[in-house]
């Protein structure tokens, strides 16, 4: 079937195709608002998901549905835009097209027509090669990821409160998170205040509290993102929560209920544990490689292609490639190193929507230049780390300006008020209200 | 391993072990709060789940943990109280021990021992002894039951919104409730809103609006435990939301992609449907023919034993069942009917932790006797029926009756404020903010 069997959206002439709708992708789509053109956005979940606070679901303290908003209602009110859900398995750059797969009502190899086309299609965590440690070790990426951790994280305690051997439920007790970025050293920091404050109480047999906690980063210092005087700020706020951060260390082995930990002078310890959080070595999307193929181009060892300094793939003006899954090339051949995060794809996705815009008046646009409004991570209850334009700040003044900055970028009025609900009662109770585990998830 | 591998809970004399934290066994754990009892409440799963409300989570007008609270966290300050994960297999009653299977830490076949045990399984629906309809017609009574629907029903609409044929798309856009008690009706109404008010504006390509809704019922009309003039305003009340009530009508065969409805007259008709929800035919939890096969005594049709009327199981008075898997009865010999109702199995278990508590003190318990306080059915936005002792009310005096009642009844002042504000929300913008799509359950 290889017809343009989904035809046109609202049927203006222009066809722009959005492939992914996270940040880069949405903000492109909202960008092209006030255009005449036909816009589809394809992706593969019915929703927007706020990726910073996956963490958070991964630890019961907020609910899935608070920080994913459904596309279609975000984008209810733009008329010249159709949602398909769907996901993308092949490029014709030729005649224009590319292929869906996976459609709800089970059609596959349906294609679709475009003019333009912006593929954004993000990243997800490459595990070093060894996609065997991947059942052991989930990532957050996603959300369905988010709720797989959340399930084990409280299996675990579950588990250790009726196993009568030492050795057993310590190591059910055991926590590793690999990767010290801001998802790693939040994901580390939360399981900590679970352990000891808010599953403080709640069980007989064990001392929530005498979990151990494990932070596994290859490099010398956590966050390595920040400058080093916040890195060590964070680590000493991470040692005061109860997390040990293992800096210097790298994760060699990953088994059902073992971790194999490497230390800098190259001594390996297996350390018994049966929850292991993947957060490190990110990889682009497989979009990337499958866009470049197509074009005759090439990924980089991160899996990213390159695009030229207006975000359009070489020697195809019509598509644009834009977030985590592309690094930029300036015209003198110099690549533009930046970093796979929220702002970047926003506002990457914001220009390509005001250069559709622009080619359709017959204008020109600037190349594309991203503007560092800072960079923030938060370790647990009124601790966090924020560098702003060289302007360092830790501690409560950097944890305010965290919650501040989540919740306006968060999508939804109802949400935010979901949220500020369950982090008030978070904060005054140290509880958390979210703490289901799935049963088919736990089967 | 066939020891008490649990060993003692807190360490008082009297062992009272607790089978399942539902409406009824969740009352008798707290009823004995005051009690020098040493309580282990086993349950399958980590939450209580407000049932009553899951068909807002099967519509994504509510989240799963708005509905569910954790066991323990509900319990964490009643300290003769320990949690404990698992399935319950097995009765022994000359021990006095119960055997259970499927720990958190994969444990299985581990014994733990009571002097006092309180049975509370619960029931779950019957597919009229046609189980090979399960899985086209998922059912609402536990929380993966709600969010299966969920993504089923959100899942229909979008793949009406890229199916090309007219008969297929037909077929996406036609959904089927089976049984019209309190969930069937609150359930097709609840479709009939999303379709009409939620989503429309949402889709490009069809009508929300046009999607059929058909509710199928055996019996000569709806809410056969309300007197038949609520049932004729139900009815209404539901065809004005858009709903076709079947009444009279039976389902003969249930497919992937349509279902056999036989009318009064014998006729049977196949309706291409892709959804059906299944929400009849109820029948006791499998744990009452296991308690009833370990004591000697027999179930009845829906598998429900006899218990006596102080809810003790005959010749064994160190034995309560109670709530939808049981039935009283009376000294003389007749059968009490009670309905299978939340308030129903709260009466009877807040009786078991009285009478546990008497039994210590060495008093008698008069028999149990249910208060019924009325019978309320909601059928969409503004509307509902209640029957308060004779005292018949429909339309909005009964919502808000409906609306109240609910909210006390859930459990935790956060999930409270949370389910206030998603409806605040829902009643001003008839919008439903949990409409996610769940990755694993669509694959």
């Amino acid at each position: 079937m290889r017809r343009g069997v989904l035809g046109r959206g609202v049927g203006l002439s222009q066809r722009v195709v959005v492939v992914g709708g996270g940040f880069g992708g949405l903000q492109a789509v909202r960008k092209l608002r006030p255009a005449a053109v036909d816009v589809t956005l394809v992706d593969r979940q019915n929703f927007h998901l706020f990726q910073p606070l996956a963490y958070q679901v991964a630890t019961g303290a907020l609910s899935p549905a608070e920080i994913a908003v459904p596309l279609r209602w975000v984008l209810r009110r733009q008329a010249n835009v159709r949602v398909v859900l769907a996901e993308v398995t092949g490029f014709d750059l030729e005649r224009r097209q590319i292929v869906l797969d996976r459609l709800p009502n089970g059609r596959r190899g349906v294609t679709l027509d475009y003019d333009t086309l912006v593929v954004s299609g993000g990243s997800q965590y490459s595990y070093f090669g060894h996609d065997d440690w991947r059942p052991h070790a989930p990532e957050l990426k996603s959300l369905d990821g988010a709720v797989d951790i959340r399930n084990r994280i409280l299996s675990a305690f579950e588990a250790a409160e009726v196993e009568p051997d030492d050795d057993l439920r310590q190591s059910w007790l055991t926590f590793v998170v690999v990767g010290g970025g801001p998802t790693g050293v939040e994901m580390a920091g939360q399981i900590a205040e679970l352990a000891r404050d808010s599953l403080r109480g709640d069980f007989r047999a064990i001392d929530t509290g005498a979990a151990r906690v494990l932070l596994v980063e290859t490099a010398d210092r956590v966050l390595t993102g920040f400058p080093p005087s916040l890195s060590h700020k964070a680590e000493r706020a991470l040692e005061k929560l109860g997390v040990t951060p293992l800096v210097g260390h790298t994760v060699v082995d990953v088994g059902a209920d073992s971790v194999s930990i490497r230390s800098g002078s190259g001594e390996v310890e297996e350390v018994g544990a049966r929850t292991v959080i993947w957060a490190a070595g990110v990889a682009a999307s497989p979009l990337a490689a499958d866009l470049a193929a197509a074009a005759g181009a090439e990924v980089d060892r991160a899996g990213r292609m390159q695009v030229r300094e207006d975000l359009t793939v070489p020697g195809h003006p019509e598509i644009f490639a834009i977030g985590d899954m592309v690094q930029v090339a300036r015209s003198d051949g110099t690549i533009v190193a930046l970093p796979g995060l929220a702002p970047v794809a926003m506002q990457e996705g914001r220009y390509v929507g005001r250069a559709i815009r622009n080619r359709l008046r017959g204008d020109t646009t600037p190349p594309f230049r991203y503007v560092d409004k800072g960079n923030l991570a938060t370790i647990g209850r009124s601790k966090a780390v924020a560098d702003v334009k060289g302007i360092r700040v830790s501690g409560f003044p950097a944890w305010v300006t965290w919650l501040v900055v989540h919740l306006f970028y968060l999508i939804g009025f109802q949400n935010r008020l979901l949220v500020v609900t369950r982090w008030t009662f978070s904060f005054v109770t140290r509880g958390r209200g979210a703490r289901l585990i799935s049963e088919s998830a736990a089967d």
